[in-house]
């Protein structure tokens, strides 16, 4: 399989999709790798594999790569003779944060007709948005960390401690623990900085934590190994960048074969229908036994590589929705224009 | 202000695209009008405003028209002498439907760069998704319909007569009443061949709906008239159809001034903050003197024209979103390449 790995992307995380890329590129070596690299102003670059390193891009040397422009079907590269056709079967959507996980790189790769793997527009708005991820979990039957909404305002009713989250921002950026109310100013504003939309949930000290991938395969859902992720108070921004490089396979949790079939079954009914397409990473809490969502991660850090045993063979299994194909037949102009007497 | 105009489409509503075009050239006429239509296969055609007509697009003569490909900062059109820039200020997105309301046109205008008037990605597929507006309107303090949501099941909780929508369609499409058990399957037949996931609410008779427009403009949050609609026992799609080439101004409905403010109220809750840079409609319903979201039209037929005095005035007056700069700084990196003794 050709398999173009897309990343960068005008996006807080944008470094971290390098990182995640380059990780990707060792441990799929067996596929037939691409590399396209969207940089902060939305031009793509065919970036040679060889020089899919750090200082390729922090010291700008991607801009002698060549240009690539989206047509239909694909993308071409300009040549002399006139253009080429850049070769892949599909594109894996590495692009993590704004782009590859706001609908963007979603819509363009649906307009254009080009195969991809990564969340679909509507699994992409509302995994972002972690008020809707409540709603649509909510939808799905499984329960998540209560929560009050802010817009605008300054007040929460929630007892301290508790988190801000900005609404709309991956990877804890704008993210603050509150424990007093002389710390709430400054996490409002650090949070409104972000996002006008702040979610705030209880703050429940020595929380489990839980996290899943999956994704639909030509064989059914697939689902890793739980892994119970190691924590400080929670993840900071650099500990969670450093996340990002991982390649190596984790132990699986040891928990009890009940909460082992509790989070699978959470896990499955996120999934289903509207995630097929993308890989994902389910980040569960367990409070008293019960299992509660917290965050889903529609294109995980290096695509959560390390909680599968044969990460290769599933991404070349990975299946991708059907196409909706809307014909116009004209009919109704057809109509207005006989009853004007018009042909 | 030059305006350029995209209608069309890959969607169900197509065609009534193409009649609301066709009538805001004639409601927009003072402006400088530029026409982008937007074929089922996703090319750009740039439509000569003298072929502004049902036949153009019935007959298929629009596809002589020249083409227009996406590039930074707007459209070019190739020609012998290189490639030429379509010359405007905005454009006004008024494909109804998929493409248009499901954040693939707001995508591509945002990752192009485009200044443009219609919703952004996540009004887009907030409103294009009747669940998730529910959702959002709770999120806003603004009550609606009750409902169920299905997956795939073919049996519902709530009494007969009820309404099956597919959670992600619009203009009646797909829209049943049922009556009593023995509709209950055609209908759902209907409504899964378009969504995987239906909304059930009670059908309410003879219940009171009221419409209201408004956008964000210069001078603050424009709101038009209330207008009551005439209406059959629902709209159906023909009727809708018909409903898009309005444009003589509607009188204003006959109401309380209570109503009138708590229906002004609702929609000032649910068009802040997410729908900035759009012309939206809401409709109501009004059940026991309580005010409940029904819909809202992110790109509503030929833009509402007729509910608003001074049209023109409001289109030219209408304020768009900031863009939102991320830069990249490739901290990060530098520190990693630093920790690993490498410049």
């Amino acid at each position: 399989m050709n398999l173009a790995i897309l990343f960068g992307g005008a996006s807080y995380e944008h470094e971290i999709s390098i990182v995640s890329a380059i990780t990707l590129k060792d441990k799929l070596s067996s596929l037939n790798l691409e590399f396209i690299f969207l940089d902060q102003d939305h031009t793509f670059y065919y970036i040679d594999p060889s020089k899919m390193d750090a200082k390729t891009f922090s010291q700008g040397t991607y801009k002698k790569s060549p240009v690539l422009s989206l047509k239909q079907g694909g993308f071409s590269q300009k040549s002399f003779m006139g253009s080429k056709s850049l070769n892949f079967d599909k594109v894996l959507n590495l692009i993590h944060g704004a782009d590859g996980e706001d609908a963007t790189i979603a819509s363009l790769f649906e307009f254009f007709n080009i195969a991809y793997i990564g969340p679909r527009k509507d699994a992409s708005v509302m995994s972002f948005d972690k008020f809707m991820t409540k709603a649509y979990a909510y939808s799905c039957s499984v329960d998540t960390v209560s929560y009050e909404l802010l817009s605008g305002q300054r007040e929460s009713k929630i007892d301290f401690p508790f988190i801000i989250k900005p609404t709309r921002l991956g990877s804890s950026i704008g993210v603050s623990i509150v424990k007093s109310p002389e710390e709430l100013d400054y996490a409002l504003d650090v949070a409104y900085e972000f996002d006008n939309r702040l979610l705030i949930e209880p703050f429940i000290q020595g929380v489990k934590e839980y996290n899943v991938a999956g994704t639909m395969t030509n064989d059914g859902l697939k689902m890793s190994i739980i892994e119970e992720p190691q924590k400080e108070e929670f993840l900071d921004f650099d500990k969670k960048y450093l996340d990002f490089s991982r390649s190596e396979q984790v132990n699986e949790a040891d928990i009890s074969d009940d909460l082992r079939q509790d989070l699978y079954e959470a896990f499955t009914k996120i999934y289903n229908p509207i995630f097929e397409g993308a890989l994902i990473r389910c980040d569960f809490f367990v409070v008293e036994g019960k299992v509660l969502l917290n965050e889903i991660n529609p294109i995980p850090g290096s695509m959560g590589n390390y909680l599968f045993e044969d990460f290769t063979g599933l991404i070349k299994n990975i299946s991708l929705p059907p196409k909706k194909e809307i014909r116009v037949k004209y009919t109704y102009l057809h109509t207005i224009r006989s009853a004007k007497g018009k042909a």
